[in-house]
Formats: structure tokens, sequence, C-alpha cells
């Protein structure tokens, strides 16, 4: 079949052939099929759909476009975690050390910040001298010496994915949740895995503000995971406040460190817990989530799991003694609270109007190419569910001297809704999802 | 907006406003919006479709990509006739002269063949040194003496129109009604007309094979044209047989220059008499269709139809004298019955089947910078609802020496369904359409 014809039959709503579909794909990332082809593709697939063997095929191809980690045999476990992305979402940065100390094996490939949502490199990044433009060659010698590794998806890893992913972006062809589980799994599938967990986010700071998109994309998620030989596990997490308490890339990576410490907000803890207890279960750490849990939290207690971190941090070339000096991470700060106008209990958070406000702050980007200000940032100080004083601070804004954030208060004010009285808050762990069958 | 903020309202089933949709169209007119932004677009109009205002702005856009004939003040009404293409359809030839001679002027932009449909200017292109590819400047010319000229879509007309139907052709967006009437119409007006007459054919050898398509596309066009400020008039019309006897560039030719002697099929002269007629009402030349029918069968009479046909080939460089000379315009040809397989009445043709094997003998292109054989053709000797006996033939391959032609035999008889009975076929005028308000 010609990529005309396949484009028509998927647009007719049809099935494509797996070796047609394969071929198409190989010849795209080969650079043989024009990006209008593709961009009519992915405009009908958004319409239309893959069923599990196209997404297969689909993902299979994106993947065996580049190279895949390397493991020694006889290595232990691999598990890995991904998160759909959200508003003050640091869990990465304390998860990969942690369960690398309890002798799972993380090769996190991870991105940069996206629209509204924080990205664990840019976190990273916050880190003087830390780089995490690492060649798999670099990420495998670090992976055996350590157990734990971060980087950016190089041209080595999926490269047609990320030239799709470009593509759908100019195109309004993203937001499809068969092109959305294919980009994810197969850079997952790249890192050769035995499990990997999945965070799927939904609210009003989520990608899926509904909570059956959501579902939907979970369960897309682990089906295809295990279509290509990876158990996975889904966990549907609420997105309808920030997570954790500060939103920026210097004070979410020194938030992550304090719950190394055992310190750290409670939902940031828990979450990572739990994501952590996950990935012991699927690399056989642990015979039940509370043995996992009890294993996660010793890494805490006993220190093991922030001298992984700081290893970590050392052998991607930064210094971890920052992590002990915020102020070398955050620079010259002003704070300028955010008050409540009015008194009550807090209803509900906009929390993409939060994440948007941050990037506003020079805490993300707007253009691929922008700069980002890892010192910037804003403190959540109360959670929905919360009472609320007329006049206390809701956010406290944190910006350089001189910089002018009256637009960043007057949104981030306008974000939060003050009721008489409110509903308590969803829980932060919402639905468990496994592989059907 | 952005043409990512377009394509994205598209794709959401939105209306996308005048001024931005214009600025879209016109920035990819001067080549400034990539073609993957369009496939991607018009797949989203594909499924969503554009609305009364929406096709206006994208028709108009691409009208103004190019230039228009002029007309000179206080000259006679233009009218111009669009078939939608089917199988043996030269009524172009015949009417355009016909329609000129009763003081109506034809300017008519045409087509080459498109799939298993016959197009005007490969048969024109059948009279040795007749030139379509007329500048405007020499259209202009030709009609102010002439009253009719005929030519091909060049560069000065509605450019971008080219250029996007190039793209639809390879991302499989061709047949989205609202994206046909805007080409369709984009050409159209490019001519400055009074009228348009819109033949809008149905059945098995249509690009429309459903009655409630070609009834949405005929409501489409006459409305869009209204919104043009052209007055247009639709007729479904049956295209579940070949129009005529003759399948094939020369040997429609004859066919149409037969009519022009009063001669010809039935079908194609009611056809013929039935458009022209809806020209001389909208060119205001008629009060009634029994009036202008008459002025039509006059102009056929007493030969001013036929003059003014030589009179158009020797304007535009061929010599009239070869339409008296059917031996130069077919070459030698050798002819192959192909006999029915059985007896009983002709139930029905599958009319696609009848052109896909002409252009499979050499009327026609399967890519588009073959070169096509004028002489090659068939004829069709039996039409639906005739009785048919065993052995008798059905249609005439006419075809070189030697030329190998099992293959088209065969499919044109599989082509003919003869059953025991057979319902009287469907008229060949079926519908009558007008601007809805």
């Amino acid at each position: 079949m010609t990529p005309y014809e396949l484009i028509r039959a998927k647009r007719d709503g049809g099935t494509l052939p797996p070796a047609a579909l394969r071929g198409l794909l190989t010849a795209y990332a080969r650079g043989d099929v024009p990006d209008y082809q593709m961009a009519a593709l992915c405009m009908a697939v958004y319409f239309q759909g893959l069923d599990g063997p196209e997404l297969r095929t689909w993902t299979e191809a994106m993947l065996h476009s580049g190279r895949t980690l390397r493991r020694a045999p006889g290595s232990p476990a691999r598990v890995d975690k991904h998160s759909t992305g959200g508003v003050g979402d640091k869990v990465s940065l304390c998860l990969a050390p942690l369960v690398a100390a309890c002798g799972v094996v993380v090769p996190m490939v991870s991105g940069r910040g996206l629209g509204h949502t924080g990205g664990t490199l840019d976190k990273l990044a916050a880190i003087p001298g830390l780089r995490t433009d690492l060649s798999l060659a670099e990420a495998e010698g670090i992976l055996s010496e350590l157990g734990v590794c971060m980087l950016g998806q190089t041209e080595e890893l999926a490269p047609a994915d990320r030239r799709l992913y470009a593509l759908r972006d100019v195109t309004a062809t993203v937001d499809s949740i068969p092109l959305i589980a294919a980009s994810i799994l197969s850079k997952k599938a790249a890192e050769d895995l035995d499990g990997l967990v999945l965070d799927v986010k939904v609210g009003s700071g989520a990608f899926m503000r509904r909570r059956e998109d959501a579902e939907r994309l979970a369960r897309t998620l682990v089906d295809l995971a295990r279509d290509l030989g990876c158990p996975a596990v889904a966990w549907l997490t609420s997105m309808d406040a920030p997570l954790g308490r500060a939103v920026g890339n210097a004070s979410e990576l020194l938030e992550a460190v304090d719950v190394l410490r055992g310190e750290g907000p409670a939902d940031v803890r828990a979450l990572t817990l739990r994501l952590g207890a996950e990935m012991l279960l699927l690399g056989r750490r642990a015979g039940s989530v509370g043995e996992a849990e009890q294993r996660l939290a010793t890494a805490i207690a006993d220190g093991s799991g922030l001298e992984r971190f700081q290893a970590l941090v050392r052998a991607q070339g930064g210094d971890p003694a920052v992590l002990d000096t915020p102020e070398r991470l955050l620079g010259a700060l002003q704070s300028t609270p955010v008050p409540a106008r009015g008194g009550g209990h807090l209803a509900s958070i906009d929390t993409l109007a939060v994440g948007l406000a941050a990037v506003r702050l020079g805490a993300g980007r707007t253009r691929i190419d922008e700069a980002i200000d890892p010192g910037v940032g804003i403190t959540v100080l109360r959670r929905p569910g919360e009472p609320v004083a007329k006049g206390e601070p809701l956010f406290t804004v944190h910006h350089r001297p001189g910089q002018d954030v009256a637009e960043v208060c007057r949104r981030l004010a306008s974000a939060v809704h003050v009721a008489e009285s409110a509903e308590p808050p969803p829980p932060l762990l919402l639905a468990r999802l496994e592989a059907s069958r």
C-alpha cells in the first residue's frame, strides 16, 4: 500500500495492515515520506484512532528508528516511571535514586518542560555543571555503576518519534491518545525495561482534564506496554492542585531533596512511596506494597536514597554540595505574597493557571529555544479544602529584584476559588490500572 | 490566530473567523505556510466540513491568488458549465459553441482526464496543432472575437488552488465536498461569469456514487456560487452508464461534432440541449426552457453551432478540416468486439470499470506525466434496459494493431450485468437545484 492508500484507509476508519504501516513509518524515519503525508495521517488518526496491533507497530517503528540502552547479562531488574506531566511534579527526582537504593535499576529518560508543566531535565539543570545530554554509552556506564541515571532524549533514542512529535506540535495532532501512547512508549521501550510505572495525571493542571480521557490514556498505555513485552502499572493521580508546595525548577529540586531527607510535603512523599512501591514490585524487590513502602522509607531514613542522588549529581557533572546551599541554586530573589481576595474555604485551584503563571515568571518556556530562570518560582501556601482568611497569603512569588510580577500575582489570585464551604478535595491517588488480560 | 490555532479550531469542530482563515490561505498562496500544516487542515476539514462563510472565504482566497479573465464593459452575458466528471461525457465540446452561437459568451476553463473520467482538454488535444495552454490575454482575444474559448488552468488562474489540489491528491483529502466546491468555483469565479450551470454526475461512473452525496455537492456548489455573486443552477444527472456511445478522446470529439451536425446519440443531444437551455436562461437570451431549446436546436439545424466550433478550432491553432476526416484523428485502428456472456436484458453497467478499461487501453493516464493515445477507445453498443442476446457484441474495443486487449475485453465483459429482466434505467436528468434563499 502506498502512503496515500494508508492515509485514505485510516481516514475511512479502516485498520492498517502491520507490514504496510511498518513500511510507511520506517520510510518516514528514513526521510522518504514527506511531512505533509504524515501530517494528514496523524490528523486521520486523531479522528479514527489506532487499534492495539496498529499501535504496537507504530511504537516499534519509532523505537527501531534509533538505538536502545544496552544491559549486561544478569544485571538487576530495570524499572522506570513516566508521568504525563503536571504542575509541581518533582517526584522523579526523589523517586529514581530511592528505588535505585533499594536495588532496582532506574534508567530514566526524561523531558524538558512542556507548556504549563515542568520537566525533570529543567529541574536537574538548575544544578550548575550537571549534564543530561548523555550519550547512551555514558548513560550505560553511569547506570552500571550507580543503578540510576537521568538523561534527555538524544538523537540516538527514537529519533523518528522526536521528528514526528515536532510535526504533530505544529499540526494540532499532539492530543491524540494513541499517538501520545506511542510517543511515550517508543522512548521507554528503548530503555529495555522489566517494568514501567505510569503516573497519569488528571485534573485542572493535567493535559487530561477529564477523568475518562485519563483513564483511556492509562488503559492504552498499560495495554500497549504489555504488547511490547513490558509489564506496566498505571496510577491515575489528581492534578487538581500543584503537587507539593514548590513550583519552579530549583525550588522543586530542593523539595525533592527534602523528601529524600525525610521531610517535604506529605503529598510528594506519599506519591513517591506509592509509585516507588510499584517499581519495587515490578522489579521483584518486594512481595507486597507494605513491604515495598517500608524498604523505601528505610532508604529515606538511613540516607541511602539521598546518597544515591548525590552520587548521580556527581556522576553527571554537578557538585552535590549545592543541594545544601539553596542560595547557590536560587540566586538573589525577592518575595511577593499573593493575598486571598476573600475568606472562607479554598474550593479549587485552577492548576493550569498556576503553571502558566510560573511560565510567565520565567520558570518555563513559551518557545522551544527560550532560556528559563531556574531560580524563580511560586510557593503554594494553601491547598483545596483548607480554610482561608481574607488577605492572608495564598502564594509567595519568588522573583528577581525589580521584576514586574503584578500580572503574575493577579493571575494567581484569580486562579483560586474561595467559597463559604468546600468539599473535601479528591484523593491524590485515584485509581490503579494494570494491563487487561 | 496562528496556523496551529486554526487547524486546532477546525479539528475541534469550530468555525474559523473569516479574517484569520483568509490570512492563512493568503500566506499559503504566498508560500509562507508549509504544506504539512495545510495537509493537516484539509484532513480536519474532511472530517468537520466548512460552513458557508468559511467556504466563501476559502474560495475567494484561492481565486485571488491569481488573475481573472477581463471583460469589456457592455460585453454580452458570460455563462459557463462545469461537469463533475464522468465516462463518455463530451458535452462541453458541443455545448460551448452552440451556446456561443446563441449569443451567450462561454469562457470555458477545462481540465484534463482525472482517474477513470475523461477530460475536455484531452479530447480537444486529439486535434493536431490545437493549443489549450492559452494565456489569459490570448483567451480574452479569442473570446471577444468568437464568444467562446476552451483553455486549461494555467499558472495565472487560481495558482494556489492548483498547488493545494496537488497536495490534497497525495494526502487523501480530495473527496471532501467543501474542498471540491472551493476548487471548482475558485477557477470558475476567475472567469467573471453572469451564471454557471453545474452538471453533478451521480452513479457508478461518477465520483459521487450515492445520490445523497451528489445532492450535497450540488447544494454546496449552488449556494457557494450565490455567495460569490454568481447565479447558478445544478443538474444531478445519471452516470450509471457511459454518456453516448463513444469513450475515448478522438471518438468522443467526433461524437460531439455529430451532435453539432444534428446527429449523435439521443442522450448526448438531450443533455446538451437541457444544459444549454439553462445557460441561455442565465444569460437572459431566452425566457423559457422551451424557447431556449428551440434556439439551440436552430443553431444545430442551421449549422451555426458547428461553424462556431470550427472557428474555435482554427483560432486555437487546429485545422477544422480534420473533423471531416476521422481517420486523421484516430489513426490506424483495429476493432475487437466484446460479446455478451449470456442473454436477457442489460440490467446495469459498472461505468467506473468501463472508464478504467479505457484508461488501461491508453485513453487515460495512471500518472500525471503519462502520454495518452487519442485514437484508442471503446464503443458502447448496448445500454441499460436493452435486450441482449448471448454472444452479441456489447462493446467494440478500438486499439492499435497488435495491441493486447484481452484484459480490457475481460474487464468490459465483467462490467455488464445481464439479467432475465431489467428495470427501466433511471432518467438521465435526475433533479434540478437552484441556490436556497
